[in-house]
């Protein structure tokens, strides 16, 4: 089959890989029908990844129809359509059964395509381990780019926003309006935010948070007016999504006494210089990591069939697999307004 | 002064009255600026208020200006613009000074114009007990309605909406869609809800409730609609606004098994013959009462300043305290798509 | 086999009936290595269960070892030592799977040993259906008989107390004094309550409670003394467990304004009389059911191990199964200081 | 009159010092009766203090009699037994009033005896502003040193076991057997924890926390044994008593994936270089502060005179006012097994 694969930095092709085939009794293998780029891909792409090995297929966000199943496999069947869980667990321990597979009790939890283990999504195929747990059908009433967003950048965003401590009426400042930036913008309008802070240097990207109903602010006037907008007292919370040291420390100097800052974007942020004695005088809270997808899909599937959220909204360009070198090209250079690639076979 | 009051069942009259004068130190008089008829003053105007006496002036949300003022008072001066807490407390124990009147601890929470201690807000100027908690500036950047808005109707809402236990993506059934029942169709949607299901037999408020997004329902559909679009599962929560008997069971029986019922409109109810079995065997929850007005104004003044949540949109009718007579028989009789009518002297 | 079988009010017999078998795939048979009477059996023993019918095999609370499974069957093998979740659930559904098997989505929440579909778990063997949810080895330091307290007792107690909003601090009366009573002023202790109130009749339950570090009084003194030890505030709580109309009225009128009545007890009452007057200018919350069994387990099997919790004190009767119809007469006569029963092959 | 003043690095003596008086309407003046050192205190000690000045009153936990009230003082009265909250605020702003006076919106946060503003309580009188908010009653049935322990070091300990998201069932490591860590250990049980690792380096501390229940660790074989008494999964939760950045970091290693660490020791720690890539990649929660002590009370105090927590245990030497000298130089040595030291006029 033909897959999406890195070969070095800012060198991703579309190449010939084998084909994936059931290796476990809880695998199935998807046909893919549409992916995406995600801002952690960007880190691969620029030659930080995991690994210092080339030639693996890359990509974590997808949705597909089930071609072939495992014996053991028991809530799927052949022709399901199904959405992917970008963080996959081992389906058997406590926390894996309950949705929570970056908490995985046996250790198990893996990521698509970052060349350990499991191949990537940005492929004609995928195989998904532990099925069961990993895939689920495609909600009734969402279309496959709505599905595709809740693989991975949607309940990224949302979890940004739980984890930020937002409060009926709370003020909210977002370091960062990617994709997963501006889904958290919505999040946290859903979470009951009276005001949101939407910070990046890009004016299209502010543009876009403005028509959210946010607050549009550059990084370099961020403090002093969300200062003047909040009476001197700050933002309640603040979600971190640009990833880099300089942007997390701009979070927390958003925040108010006693305030969170949610970091979900820092993956690629290695020793950190902590400003610990602001940090404590002021009674701070830091929240960091990734997130258990499927564990927030009760929550946020109603709402995008409701349409109360509608990440879709952030999809510029939608391209084939073919044309992926080109696609994170554009990506990652922002050019044309681009916010979420999806690629289909 | 004039004042309206309440002369027996369907009698309110625009008559003379005694100025109300400071009595205790924490008092302040406040000029009457705008009021507005509330669900249960209608229980006076019908006859079933808490005393047999009549000639006492009613209501209790008011807005007004400070004119007078007793030595203990320390928050307010001569000429604020205040608004009064339609749950009035001790203002000494430490549940009033948080802001939680309805449970002080010195037993002394009051409601103004219901024949019992305090003469009514309806009136051209009101005696303010415990005047540095019972009443507060009006926040920047509200104007009089919205903080009148704030005295009852609105706090009354968002306290039902939040006793009902609404998570992200929860299914609402709000039954009855008076000003209160619209509010919290508005408060639902903020605290999360993917989809509300509005009550009312009144198809002209139904419209209302479809303009903030909600599934309207007329009673005697209700149970089947829910259950066909929640595929059987029922809501997650119920609002009961309306106030019966009849209508707390409508909300118990649209309500999931571990569903929770949050009843605010039940002040009117005598004895009530509850379905135990039902209840017990479906587990459910069931929250009652009124709420402590100021307990929820940090949450709902950043709301109600950025506009997320626009209760003056509920106000249909604006008139002057002399046509208050009036004003009652047209909120009474729900007549020309009366919701919230405003009085000003 | 032989079993304990109903064969009419308080006629229950040890008998021979059919050795239960694997009839789906995700079937297990257990033989039971011990097994205990519920308090909610004796509604059946009274002649006041769910059917008419009789000589079904009785009981719901049991441990064993797994002598069969059914080919679909993943978590268990033969010769492993369970402990069953009284509260049956499909095993399929979301909720299912999460442990909430009493909020089944497909309706199918059932429980041993009532006379409709499964038989009773006081059986030398029983047929578990969805057994990799519906059953759990017994977890590691535990022996039988705590293992066969988390079966139900201990979690329909914690479920008690979890619903009755209890703060660390708060004051919680328990109204009866029962084995899940007793296991209910443990748990509310272990809550964070400063103060419990534990309310039976019967002297030795109340010696009991006393140990347990709970101030005991009799249902006729309990109004008036809370009232004075609490300067008349009255409790944060209470958690009903005797389960009748007048012991939840008790409850109703031991908790201060906006307090919280957890029953658990009520499954046999008919109609209630609500004194809704009373209960709505207090603005109380009544949360009611049975729980979810296994959905409790994450919790309260470390305080178990770590002997924080200890409901194994409460077994005061062993016998054998043989002798179940004096085992029930003496639980039923509340003879002998009988709190819970255990009866083994 | 005499207090305990600061000359120098591990220079306190007993001086003369002008009395206190009333400079503003809301101050009272407090006789003190009882008083204690704190671990923050130390920092001071040492010469690493908030100002380069000397010659200050030292000292912020004190309980005493009023003596003298300004005009404006309306819950006190001459002869009143009060404790003062280590924590001062203006009293007036919303959070003061509702206790938060750490997130005063007038930033007039302040605490007493740190050479900048408020003397010190370590003193025969202390002046105590906004007295209505910052000084309250000894509550009902608490004595002296009980009351002493509620100004600051059971609140803190309280809000760091509050602070680290303990659930019933949790395991709780803390770092740090001070007087304060010893509380923090108290405190995780009574919020349900069901195992907590209590880790000093001193022998006779751990001989202490094993008394309260604890499994207690040398530092260096801490990591090692919770890693294998979880079976590998590590500590729910940490809290961080002893205030270094080895401590922090050895904390951050002692729990698990998705952990809170909750660092209240931490106030004197400078820089701190982050492990950012583990952090993140483990999905930590880090919290971190000092706490709002009145806002604390409603909870404590029941539990205090309950005896559910006895803070009075840990205070292991009572000395007068003149030995301050002495009383610091045990105290800082941590010889004679010295925890609290309460020192008398």
């Amino acid at each position: 089959m033909k897959a999406l694969c890195f070969n070095g930095p800012r060198d991703i092709d579309y190449s010939s890989v084998p084909d994936p085939r059931v290796e476990d009794d809880d695998d199935i293998i998807v046909s893919m029908k549409a992916c995406s780029i995600c801002g952690s891909d960007l880190h691969i792409y620029h030659g930080h990844g995991y690994t210092t090995d080339t030639g693996y297929c890359v990509g974590h966000e997808a949705v597909g129809e089930v071609v072939e199943i495992g014996r053991g496999v028991r809530r799927h069947k052949i022709g399901d359509q199904v959405m992917l869980s970008g963080a996959v667990g081992c389906g058997a321990c406590a926390r894996c059964v309950a949705g929570d597979s970056r908490n995985c009790l046996n250790n198990r939890q893996q990521v698509y395509g970052v060349g350990i283990g499991l191949q990537g999504c940005q492929a004609e195929a995928i195989r998904v381990p532990a099925a069961d747990f990993n895939a689920a059908l495609i909600p009734e009433g969402l279309d496959e780019v709505q599905a595709l967003m809740l693989t991975d950048s949607l309940p990224t965003a949302w979890f940004g926003a739980k984890n930020a401590d937002i409060r009926p009426g709370a003020s909210v400042a977002v370091v960062g309006l990617g994709p997963i930036g501006l889904m958290a913008v919505e999040c946290a309008f859903l979470l009951g935010a009276s005001r949101v802070f939407a910070i990046d240097p890009i004016a299209e990207r502010q543009t876009v948070a403005t028509s959210l109903g946010a607050v549009a602010l550059a990084p370099d006037e961020a403090i002093e007016t969300v200062r003047e907008l909040t009476h001197g007292v700050m933002a309640d919370s603040a979600i971190e999504v640009a990833g880099s040291e300089l942007s997390v420390k701009l979070a927390m100097k958003l925040v108010r006494r006693s305030g969170t800052v949610s970091a979900i974007g820092g993956s690629g942020i290695g020793r950190f210089d902590f400003p610990w004695r602001g940090a404590f005088s002021r009674g701070l809270t830091l929240r960091m990591g990734t997130c258990s997808v499927a564990a927030h899909w009760p929550e946020l599937i109603p709402l995008v069939q409701q349409r109360r959220l509608r990440p879709e909204r952030f999809v510029t360009h939608s391209t084939s697999l073919a044309d992926g070198a080109e696609a994170y090209r554009v990506f990652d250079g922002r050019l044309e307004g681009a916010l979420k690639v999806v690629m289909r076979p």
